[in-house]
């Protein structure tokens, strides 16, 4: 078995870590991930300018490949140039903070599993859902076993990325696993306005995911409420219940 | 009516300009845009650093605002601070390079109309297939007769983002206007690998879209056989049809 590992939060991040601890335990891993923090760049990729990549150490042995790109770099390099041999899957994460609802669009995280899917490889992103410091073990060891699953089914889970949430509560209290649907709940909108040393505004986003916390069959809901969430994650974006109703649009008219 | 009209080419953009011309004889427009190119940053957004805001003129005349951020930003901070007063529309665009296939993951294009589809304004994102100094007007002349359509709809196309594209072809040989799906073809994945003047290796991706050409159903065939295509967008990234799968998984197994 050998999987790829890449993460948003940087390549010397806790979270990956955690991750590469625990899956080496299952797999030859291979870590590609961002020289820095990519938090919230989505599904970016680096066209307009060249990837510089690195061997990246820890304590002088190899830790992976530092590449100065997004997460969906990272997955597009790691498979195409970096690894020489296959990957069985595509592990991105440990994220430090939930990846659910409109979030999932953000998420750096989510989108290299996503890229993960495209290039064909059965992907997983995994992310604990706080900001603070954060201990990652258990987290890995579910994505570990979540590994498994999907492994058996390899088939099955082609070209689709699988997003797993874990609360952030002690082992004991987590409710359980469910398969959840994406929330499509609106974050709440706000932008903090300011002024800078030099008398300039400027605006920091401070919006907040906080609506459909009580819709239990949403990963929001579910997550908020002490479950573990797991939600497969395609990357057709076609609204296909809209074909009909524009297609009739279009033929009333003449172009 | 008012429009939010911005882009992922930057605030000065040919293609902007041309939208800003003709969307003006339907509606007021308030062009949000990002300072500099942002192509190929997909769904980013700006959460780490603050954004700064321009008032940018062209010829001593209020153009619009530029932000240094990302499209999706423009469309957030144009929605919630900057207007003062709602809109009707948002369109995106008109973007140098097509946005089709798996590249809608990737567009800054794509990514400010499904913004604008979340926050709840009907949106559209207009692109035109070529990446070489281009003529904007009929691309413009058509985003504004889609508008229009749209807007005849606004309960139907609320929370949809419609995608447009527009073959880089002589008007009078355009086939006509078509509905179709995002093609899901994966693009041929390749790195150019080079020697920097230090001798250090970068890499330079250098992906094409090439599969699915012949699907005359999707986004990517029927554009390049020569229609305007026109897809809905959505943000919901369930995979809906793997969701009892992954429950009878996850059943199977204790955690």
């Amino acid at each position: 078995m050998r999987f790829l590992l890449t993460n948003d939060d940087g390549i010397y991040a806790k979270g990956l870590s955690a991750l590469y601890k625990e899956l080496s335990k299952e797999a030859d891993c291979l870590i590609v991930a961002p020289e820095i923090e990519q938090s919230a760049v989505g599904h970016a990729i680096t066209i307009s300018r060249p990837l510089m990549v690195r061997r990246a150490t820890k304590n002088d042995v190899f830790l992976g490949y530092a590449v100065c790109g997004t997460p969906a770099d990272c997955v597009k390099i790691g498979i195409t140039e970096l690894s020489g041999k296959p990957f069985d899957m595509v592990i991105s994460g440990i994220n430090r903070g939930g990846n659910a609802g409109i979030n999932v669009l953000y998420s750096g995280t989510v989108s290299a599993a996503t890229e993960g899917a495209i290039l064909g490889v059965p992907s997983m992103a995994v992310s604990l859902d706080t900001h603070k410091e954060a201990d990652f073990t258990y987290a890995a060891k579910f994505a570990r076993k979540m590994s498994r699953l999907i492994l058996r089914h390899p088939g099955q889970f082609k070209g689709s990325a699988i997003n797993v949430n874990i609360p952030f509560i002690p082992r004991e209290k987590i409710k359980g696993v469910v398969v959840v649907r994406q929330a499509q709940s609106n974050i709440v909108e706000t932008f903090e306005k300011r002024i800078d040393p030099r008398e300039n505004i400027y605006y920091w986003f401070a919006g907040e995911s906080q609506a459909a916390r009580k819709q239990k069959d949403t990963d929001v809901g579910a997550l908020s409420s002490g479950y573990i969430t797991v939600t497969p994650i395609q990357y057709d974006l076609t609204r296909y219940d809209l074909l009909d109703a524009l297609k009739s649009v279009v033929k009333q008219n003449n172009f």
